[in-house]
Parts: C-alpha cells; sequence; structure tokens
C-alpha cells in the first residue's frame, strides 16, 4: 500500500511525442523527443516491438514520469518515462481520452 | 525527482469501468465498480463535471492505482484512484490506445 502523500511525490505529466527514433545500439528501444508543455525531454522507451511505425507515434498524447532520476540506457539518456499497460501479450501506450495541453498534470 | 524504486512501490494498473452512480453526498463525484482482472473494487473519483453521462464511462478502459490507501471519500469507501490528466481547462481520463485485458500491469 502507499499513502497518497507517496502517491503524490511522483509527477505524472502529458506529452506530446515530437519524434521517434530507433535506438542506436537496441533493436526493442526507441529515442523520443516529447514536450512536457514548453518542456522537451529525450526518453527511452522498449515500446519499439509493440508499436514498429514510428510515425504512428508522432503528435500522439502519451503519459509520462516526468520526475524520475535521469538514467542512461544503453548509451542514451533518458530524462523520464513513458507509461504503457502490459497484460502480457499486448503492450498499450497511454493516451488522454480527449485532447488536454501537453504538460498537463496528471492525478 | 524519485528513483525507479520509488516509482515501483506504486501499482498501476489498467481496470475496466463497470457500473457509474452518482455519488449520495457529492455533485462532483462518482462512485464507480472497476475490475481489475477479477478483482472488482469501488472507487470514487471526481471526473462527474467532465464526464456527465455515466453511460460513457461504462465499459471503458482506464488507468487505476491500485495500491493506494483505502480512504472514506464523503461517506464511501474508495479502494484506488482513477487517473486524470488535467490542463486547467479540460480533464481527461486515460486509456490503452489498445484494447488489453483488465488488470494489466502499467509501468
Amino acid at each position: 500500500m502507499v499513502s497518497y502523500d507517496e502517491f503524490s511525490k511522483l509527477e505524472l505529466r502529458v506529452g506530446k511525442i515530437l519524434s521517434v527514433e530507433p535506438h542506436p545500439n537496441a533493436d526493442r528501444l526507441y529515442c523520443l523527443k516529447v514536450d512536457l508543455g514548453g518542456d522537451v525531454r529525450q526518453l527511452v522507451a522498449g515500446i519499439r516491438p509493440a508499436y514498429p511505425e514510428p510515425a504512428f507515434l508522432v503528435g500522439r498524447l502519451v503519459a509520462v514520469v516526468a520526475n524520475l532520476e535521469p538514467a542512461t540506457i544503453r548509451g542514451v539518456a533518458s530524462q523520464g518515462m513513458i507509461l504503457a499497460a502490459d497484460d502480457g501479450q499486448t503492450i498499450a501506450i497511454l493516451s488522454p481520452e480527449r485532447a488536454v495541453a501537453p504538460g498537463a498534470k496528471i492525478r
């Protein structure tokens, strides 16, 4: 169990995907640029097998953990994490049901 | 900033909305039953002004904080939280971009 205070330490925001490139060193990873409302981040995400067409992703709104400690993933800096659902067979990014501004808070 | 370990304490899951009722004591709240993969929870959520038609919500897949400490909200027990994005003007629930099984892990 987590308390509401623990939950609220997490900064979840809506990001708009600006670009999607194959990771130079990993077949299953993408390097994405995501706009969090004027704050553009580079993120590394393992959604490439589920979304083989980069063009499908560009322009989409996604849920991002915005205050995760930066990490270097196979040599590429990642400044956050895109949330995706995984039921063991299918992987799906999470999108707002209607258009909201990039940077919108999720809670 | 939060570490990946802190983030992973949070149990985020896909839920399927089974029913939506007005909260008996609060105009802006709904009481929902949500299936988290065989585990049906009662949740209280403040999405009523943004989603005035309960029928629009029934059957939808949503993102749920599944291990939040239970709370009593205006006299009704709530066993989790539905995530929604809010940009100050528009509120939007978060849904997986494609169908996944209720209970699917989000990470």
